[in-house]
């Protein structure tokens, strides 16, 4: 980017907001793991949608590469420019408010860089909630989570990201202002555009703020933890939890023995539960109603879970603490198995009713791999179960652990894909798996995708090479 | 069409499903209110997605006008062809299997024919329910209800059919067939393509199959009916109910007083209320859990909102007959209000916190207009209320009424605007309000819906000049 195009850059949003030293702009370049590293030509920091649209105006016609960021904790690299150094980051961080909170409409008006904590929090101030729930909600941004299509921990509730979406602005490629942003349940009114950036990781165009829905606020939640001889078993809990509870089910986790155990050991917690059963589950449900018996309803169906075999053992949080305790051994996770070894985790989805079996053929595939464990943690009630391979750090050197996650990865996606399943469930494609979408997603629906990639950004400077490859 | 083309139909379909008779296609080329009559010149019977595909491919090719239908019962005249005779009608009834039940995935794979009250008796068949509920459900078609994203009686609890779709199979107007029909609740694998078709009337391409969410059954239901002194009562009701009952919430309708008296002349249907008060809720909570105690919870909403005095006066449904028969008041409007005289109706949508501004500038700005009456009724809970003009018959000609609906429609469509809503919150567009859109659509949504519909569609043989026109 030669200097007339930083003058222009400057011009549009300030010298304060474009940085160009590199100690400036190391934290834009790298993710937080450390995992991929790209150089840019600067960052740019908008303060409006305005803003954008200059950029991206002036970006396409000299055809300047624009990589958005939001809060940077991608798992994927989707954020991250390429080594080039040719791109400009858009970081939305500048525009965080709050625009508009409508009580009895149940909705909020908010912008791209609003952190989902603080989104969280101006819910709960008006006694309703904003229901994402990731590890990362401190940092990350609303505009990434709508960008990636967010899930999570209580997408069996709430659904993902895309179902809390009613409206959106967003800045295409040539710089126009797409205001679709109403804050409507009921539109039908022509093609649904907004959807096409739901989960296009920027490659379509920016995000600049949104209408998003609330909910009404739990008032009463009942935690248990609960072994299991199968994750077969597992299932039908699921299922009888399901139907007899409904929505009151807000969370439906499953962990092998191996995970909990290695959260035990590595993280400084301790799990309810003794005794040797190779499957936990961590079930929460909450209700709106204060007087709603949830704890009641859960001990009933699950001592009849229980009395038909499906479950060995289960503890149900007693108090605040209890329940946080049970919680710690869900949410330190990464943690206990980054402190373990080399670790491979992988994102993949299968119907609900396919789990057992994608465990058994992961379980079998991956038997005889030396010196690497298998753990398994995730969101059973989506389908959506994490096979973590953690390797042996003094055994598997980082050269070979490259080497050996890649095959190992290969099995776990073949047998994804012959389950009818998704490679990636709810963390996206960036850079980490772009190269594989053309095995795993026809070519009718990869060839439209290209088309609509041409059609919305015809210089293709929306976050290039990421997703989808044009040829 | 020419007889080669006809002969080509035939070979792809059978003789027996190529219809060209005038008593053969009437019912085709005519919706069942009789306001959209046109002709066509063959209506074919495809019975796969693989004759779906051929006759695509051999229309796009010979720029054969093509529109899809399913059951018929659009309101919008999306479905039926223009007088021109040059189209052909492709109906879907043939396809009309359940393909795939998957009770531990709470999922089913349908085809496009089959009709919405057979789909709902599958669901049950396993315990579970497809929640999509409409007036029309005992002939309307599951690839309609796509196409039309349609809406109904229970969308404040389970949302709009598009919340129900988990993929689809769509053959694209050049006769490719895109298989996105995965049965994951989670998949980031890119632009999510099945959203394009959901909504788009068909315009895109023709939706052949789907996989669709079930819903736990619930087992328990309280249904309430009550007057309330104002619309800005109603809102805070709704509010009350939607905080402290949750999801238990499936159906929250209000009712203008005309319209339940109108009922009450005309369909022999008893209102459980006496009073005068002008507006009235029907309420409906649902719960799976058989022992929820939703009837009590009901009653305590409803006398702490009569203590506040927000509502007036209020009857719980005390039997299964009681509950019918405050359901047929809302399901027998249509019936009664085309009784009392020639009948305007809205399908608008504006935040459900402008429902009440949005009654009072109604009833303000069409206070004065001879021989009307204005009813309210609707969807409350959606922001959805159609506001009902009736002329009266005798006063009223069929030509004036024309014109008068035109102006009152133009009202009701001004004073949506102006609340940032929706001029077609569930109908749809079709014909109706096609030429409408360009003043309630911002030209850069118009723009890019056109972009899309060239990129899809490039011979523009797709339902041509339906919801969006070409210029």
């Amino acid at each position: 980017v030669d200097s007339t195009h930083l003058q222009k850059l400057i011009d549009i949003v300030g010298r304060e907001n474009v940085l160009t030293e590199p100690s400036d702009t190391a934290s834009f370049t790298t993710d937080w793991r450390g995992r991929f590293k790209g150089c840019c030509a600067a960052v740019v920091r908008p303060g409006s949608a305005k803003e954008v649209s200059e950029i991206l105006r002036y970006a396409s016609t000299h055809r300047i590469p624009v990589v958005p960021q939001g809060g940077n904790t991608g798992l994927v690299g989707g954020g991250i420019p390429d080594a080039t150094g040719t791109a400009i980051v858009i970081a939305l961080t500048r525009m965080n408010r709050v625009r508009k909170v409508d009580v009895l409409n149940d909705t909020m008006i908010v912008e791209a860089g609003c952190v989902l904590v603080n989104i969280q929090a101006a819910a709960r101030e008006i006694d309703r909630i904003f229901p994402l729930s990731l590890g990362s909600e401190g940092s990350c941004q609303i505009g990434g989570n709508i960008a990636t299509n967010a899930g999570g921990l209580e997408v069996v509730r709430y659904g993902p990201m895309r179902d809390h979406v009613l409206g959106l602005e967003v800045v295409l490629p040539n710089g126009d202002i797409l205001e679709d942003i109403l804050e409507l349940r009921k539109n039908n009114t022509g093609y649904d555009l907004k959807q096409l950036f739901i989960g296009a990781e920027g490659t379509l165009g920016i995000i600049t703020a949104a209408s998003v829905r609330l909910y009404p606020r739990p008032h009463v939640t009942a935690t248990a933890f609960c072994a299991l001889a199968s994750a077969d078993d597992a299932l039908s809990v699921l299922s009888m939890v399901k139907q007899r509870c409904g929505s009151r089910l807000s969370t439906f986790e499953i962990l092998s023995k191996l995970q909990v155990d290695l959260v035990c050991t590595h993280a400084d917690v301790q799990s309810p539960l003794t005794g040797s059963t190779p499957w936990f589950l961590l079930i929460e449900l909450t209700d709106p109603d204060k007087d709603a018996p949830v704890e009641e309803l859960l001990l009933n169906v699950l001592s009849d879970a229980m009395e038909s075999g499906m479950v060995a053992d289960a503890a149900i949080a007693q108090s605040d603490s209890q329940k946080e305790s049970f919680w710690a051994i869900r949410h330190r996770v990464s943690e206990a198995n980054v402190a373990t070894g080399r670790v491979l985790s992988h994102d993949t989805s299968v119907p609900v009713s396919s789990c057992a079996e994608f465990v058994r053929q992961v379980e079998s595939a991956l038997k005889d791999q030396p010196s690497m464990q298998l753990s398994f943690v995730g969101h059973l009630g989506d389908g959506n179960i994490h096979a973590v391979a953690i390797f042996d750090r003094d055994r598997v050197s980082a050269k070979e652990f490259e080497v050996r996650a890649s095959e190992v990865s290969s099995i776990v996606y073949d047998i994804t894909r012959k389950l009818n399943g998704s490679i990636s469930a709810e963390h996206g494609v960036g850079v980490s798996l772009r190269d594989k979408l053309p095995g795993h997603k026809n070519p009718v629906e990869l060839e439209l995708m290209r088309k609509i990639k041409r059609l919305m950004d015809p210089e293709n400077i929306m976050n290039p090479a990421k997703l989808v490859t044009l040829n």
